[in-house]
């Protein structure tokens, strides 16, 4: 079949560069071509006239003046070949062409099927035509190119028909045609204008079962929706066009059969959306105009976060949604990606439903099921056996701020200072430090900044107020050098402290992995001590290290811990907090002063407890996310060991750190060349980016790939043996 | 037509407390009773056997133990009287029930409708049966009531046949009717209960052209969806479930017809959701279950932000979603709120797209189309004039560490305390405060917290590390006292200082409006000596003082400003820091390190920017918001000021501040009962709470009223006027 394609489909002369890292897809078919309008013609329903307005786009496309070829595509076709939606348009678009005058034009036209299934019969010709036309210039000659993909005899629907004419066909496989039909260009010098007609209505399962709405949701293609103009046709209509908007579709028109019913004038008033074709191709330009303009003003407007705008090019800037080579995120996004296509899909779903039924909540005193579910998620699962409170806020930030606050104040209760009642201490006459890592990172509010050591984050030039309330320790840390695992020491030294702000892997600090006998022998002494112990899970938590908590691989707990990224599964800042009972317990009284007067407005918000919900369950149920492991309850080694050994004996390369979801090379480097300001790893970074498809970011001299609990560990395995094929032609 | 509802509806017997404030309707029917099962049966589409369902429904209910009355509505019929859905249910559920035996139990039936269209023609009398059937006891008898409320003749669209025959329905009058039904209780001693059939599909308009699932939303009734069994079907069925979902409904059951085409075989694997009616009773007392060990769970499990969790008795946690009285909330929950309740279905479905659609993006050198859309609103409208660049966060309080950052950085680069590079200064030898106001509140972490003055939120019980590095000026302020503007002048005394927060009005430190020309005349001052100027506008920005930005009523600019709370329309959590260009300047050079190095996981989050793009534009179009006055570009006067000089009148009020949407009264109090802490307030608000429908918090010995943007001066003299009866009646 493999041959037949590339028969049958042209691959594309162009290639660009533009990305999306909203999915980890790994298809690497070239990308539309954004300058040509494409559209998909979906349809409120069976028999609402998709096809003869398919046909009327085609030939108003025809008529405009810029395209040489329309391109009509069907990718299914049921009760064929006695229908064949592609047949009607090649026969009926000519038709509604201007009549031809004296000046007249060509148009050349032709219909041909790619697979039919073993039970259509008979197998139908491929069909050529020339036919005149006016309206254009003498000489004019245009194309149209009409297709059906895949064909069943039986008038049932596509998953019912593939199963029973044998002929089953993968969403990757569709998918893959549809891309490379999406980058094929015209014969001539003209432009190549598109039209897809979907199967049935919005929601009508395709072959595999896949919903079409689904099946064509990563083309990213500007929607025309067939509306129902029959009785209790609003109704439909209306519901096709959410539908399509909970899939992230543009609908760009709506489109219906006049009954008498007004239901047009319902909905244009409704939607207040253009009803009219002719309005698509403004649409377009609009769309095109606005998404160019887009790097220019973002430049202008924008302040990012952690980049100099000066060392950013115009022309470098990513405009998500531009184009749609689906990219492998080796950031995680942030650190935050969870979700595969299926889970962004109901996630969707459940942000609609939580907006709607909840808005906004003020959460003291309240409860709403979301929050709580949530809560019952956490307690169960990363606080197992020792967490019995959530405290709820928004960013990783303020869930350090808020566990620095219930440190403190349990180290004062446990140790007496507070026990006369605040009038009896000064702030001069007790100082609270943490005991942290040297290294750490924890946010960049000012109170979490206080909890880390001094970096480029924290200088001067970035908040005069730091000081650095820590005793700051080096820890042992523990790599893959030269196919051998290595524990490397520091000179270590430490004394009495007061805190202690605690995490297994140092994201932003470089990827290091802390040695875990040390960092229990410490949690250990500090319990000994009665100095509360938090375990900064921001990064870690939620399947990251292969297991929901870092606590598993410590074989200790903490007194408090932080959580967020993966958390929502990359759909909205949600924070928590959790602590033990005994914690809490040191903010008891019968005085409002003493509880813990910390929040934001959206704490607990509904939408991010909904998202907190859903992922948390999708990532630990095997029924969604294959990588997990019941048995052991872990998720299955993703990075190939041998693999791994041999890019740690790479000449370049110094460790590597895998374990989960991660896999870190530190590149050898020297001088300015090391730490967070290296430029380093920047050839890497681009030849990753542009010849590889693989969307990575570099923290100084080291690169890495991270990827969701979901991705399957072949798609792993194909990312780190292109960045083993990079370091072994580096230099 | 109130005598005749008077008539026709019995009122209820219960009253319950319990309250949603997701919105600020004002409606006061009573509440739904919980115990008893009410199902809203939706369909697909017309015609898929929505009324043999509901009879089914029915006759199943009546067979079941508990209730003795089953009352089934429909509200609005069409095609009247020859099509009558009610009498199709009076007719056909009593011979669904089991044959009369020996010990034959007794059904009494009667079938009325209320409201015929004067095109009616017979008008239909009352019926009413007797029937004899079998399984249970002697001496049994059960009632089945059935009503029609709004019938016209035409077999079209309710819009149209209200149209077409002069009986035009508000949405409020529906409503009403229908909470009134949901409120009644049977005659006997049994439970009543209750299936409401809607007309046509889920998104079919009613008489007012608003849609079936819109028009029923508030009621929050678990919804039975009658599927297509037809070719097609399945694509429909989902979609119409897919709009119920976006409503918030719970969708306990989904019922088609079989018509061979194994659609229910395709829709319960991809729904994995109970098909069988006989389900909906398990999931009625499971959610019920739930929601009743919600209050005992969450003390338990959650730990609310500012709240002595000793002082929140079990009982009066109040469980969001448990009943459906719709209360004027008027804490504006957390000043976020700003939707109507068609902002919300917008904002909805507006979230379901931005999930699909972006997931998440990592921001730094990226650009997605809400955040520029939104960057582009922000600079137009509380930037405009004076911003260039807008720095996205997460809430108030990181908006506000961001500002800080922003404003040390100017005034070291204006006072050439960076001239050299950073090694030449040191921490010791530069210490920066800001000159701020007593009484100012600017958010919970530790950089927010040290710009503002001491208080019980910055007490060492709180965080042992505040310091309070500012100068704190007592402001004066204005407000209404006995009928006349005083402005309150303190001992004030300044001196030079190095950076400015500030807020024209002090929210979370009692409601006080600072004098504008004080802080004119400081700002003018600070400008002066190159001092940065930040405004707070958390709480002020987006229409809360009548007015965009507070800047309008200052009539001066500052350098920097912060935004969250109604910028997203109160759904999800974002923040946004505006600069002026020359501030953005003081970060630019060729290193990545003289950067503003501060973010946030989700900066700038797809959902958070496409909520804030909607919510702007939202109150600023009259359109959309009947406040706005287009010709003067701010609120109309939400308050009567009559009402409002007579309450600053009365002899246990101090003083009133009423501005914009907020509405501020102060009791008289001494010593323990003025502050935060105060309790003073206190049985005032649960008078509020408990009688009058509105759920306010005190600021200590501070009442307050807060609407949003688009709440009609209608609604909020409603209100004034209640809080002016309880401060009579006071002591």
């Amino acid at each position: 079949m493999a041959t037949l394609r590339r028969l049958l489909l042209r691959p594309s002369r162009r290639r660009r560069h533009h990305s999306t890292t909203t999915t980890t897809a790994t298809t690497t078919a070239s990308p539309q071509s954004l300058s040509s309008p494409t559209f998909a013609v979906f349809g409120a329903n069976t028999g609402v006239g998709k096809t003869l307005v398919s046909a009327g786009l085609v030939a108003s496309l025809l008529s405009s003046p810029s395209p040489s070829t329309v391109s009509y595509l069907k990718p299914l076709q049921t009760g064929f070949p006695s229908d064949s939606d592609s047949r009607f348009v090649f026969r009926r678009a000519p038709s509604l062409l201007p009549a031809a005058g004296g000046a007249a034009a060509r148009l050349v036209a032709s219909n041909h099927t790619l697979f039919p299934s073993p039970a259509v019969d008979p197998l139908p010709e491929r069909e050529d035509t020339v036919v005149s036309y006016g309206g254009e210039g003498v000489g004019v000659e245009k194309a149209l190119v009409c297709r059906t993909m895949y064909a069943w005899r039986e008038a049932v629907s596509p998953h019912l028909a593939a199963e029973r004419e044998g002929m089953m066909v993968e969403d990757e496989e569709v998918r893959w045609l549809v891309e490379r039909w999406l980058a094929e260009d015209g014969d001539g010098d003209g432009e190549v204008w598109k039209v897809l007609e979907t199967a049935g209505g919005v929601a009508s399962p395709g072959p595999s079962g896949t919903l079409q709405c689904d099946l064509y949701r990563s083309s990213r293609l500007p929607a025309v929706l067939v509306g129902d103009g029959r009785l209790g046709g609003i109704s439909s209509t209306l519901s096709a066009y959410e539908t399509l908007l909970l899939r992230g579709y543009d609908v760009g028109s709506v489109i219906l059969e006049d009954r008498g019913l007004s239901n047009d004038r319902f909905l244009y008033s409704y939607l207040r959306k253009s009803l009219l074709k002719d309005s698509l191709q403004s649409f377009h330009s609009r769309r095109i105009q606005r998404l160019n303009s887009m790097q220019r003003k973002s430049k202008d407007l924008l302040w990012w976060p952690f980049t100099q705008h000066d060392l950013v090019p115009v022309d470098s800037v990513t405009v998500k949604d531009k184009t749609i080579v689906p990219q492998f995120d080796a950031c995680a996004s942030w650190w935050t990606q969870g979700p595969d296509s299926n889970l962004q899909i109901e996630l969707a779903r459940d942000m609609g439903y939580a907006a709607a039924r909840y808005g906004h909540v003020m959460f003291p005193e309240n409860v709403h099921e979301p929050s709580l579910r949530c809560a019952e998620l956490l307690l169960s699962g990363v606080g197992k056996d020792w967490a019995s409170r959530v405290y709820f806020s928004d960013n990783g930030s303020t869930a350090i701020e808020i566990a620095l606050k219930m440190a403190f104040r349990k180290y004062a209760s446990d140790h007496g200072i507070l026990v006369d009642g605040e009038k009896n201490i000064t702030r001069e006459s007790t100082q609270f430090k943490v005991l942290a890592l040297n290294g750490s990172y924890h946010g960049d509010t000012l109170g979490a900044m206080e909890a880390q050591a001094p970096s480029a984050y924290t200088s001067f030039l970035q908040q005069p107020w730091y000081s650095g309330r820590g005793l700051f320790l080096d820890p042992p840390t523990v790599y893959i050098g030269n196919k051998t695992t290595h524990l490397s020491i520091p000179p270590s030294i430490w004394q009495d402290q007061l805190s202690s702000c605690d995490s297994l892997i140092q994201g932003a600090g470089g990827m290091h992995m802390i040695d875990p006998l040390f960092q229990r022998l410490l949690i250990e002494e500090c319990k000994k001590r009665k100095i509360p112990v938090i375990f900064d899970e921001v990064f870690t938590g939620f399947w990251r290290l292969g297991v929901e908590s870092a606590s598993e691989l410590l074989g200790c707990l903490p007194d408090i811990s932080c959580y967020a990224k993966l958390m929502t599964g990359g759909i909205v800042p949600l924070a928590a907090t959790l602590a033990t009972e005994a914690v809490f317990e040191a903010f008891r009284s019968d005085s409002k002063l003493t509880a813990l007067l910390h929040g934001h407005s959206y704490t607990a918000h509904p939408m991010g407890c909904t998202a907190a919900v859903k992922a948390i369950q999708w990532y630990k149920d095997p029924s969604t996310n294959s990588n997990f492991d019941l048995d052991h309850i872990k998720l299955k080694e993703l990075w190939d060991s041998a693999l791994v050994n041999h890019l740690s004996s790479l000449p370049n390369v110094k460790r590597v750190v895998s374990l989960g979801t991660l896999c870190a090379i530190e590149l050898k480097a020297e001088g300015s060349d090391a730490g967070y300001a290296s430029l380093h790893a920047s050839s890497l970074v681009q030849q990753l980016r542009q010849e590889d498809n693989i969307y990575a970011r570099p923290l100084g001299n080291v690169i890495y790939l991270m990827c969701g609990p979901c991705t399957t560990r072949d798609s792993c395995t194909r990312q780190l043996t292109k960045v083993q094929r990079r370091l072994e032609n580096l230099n």
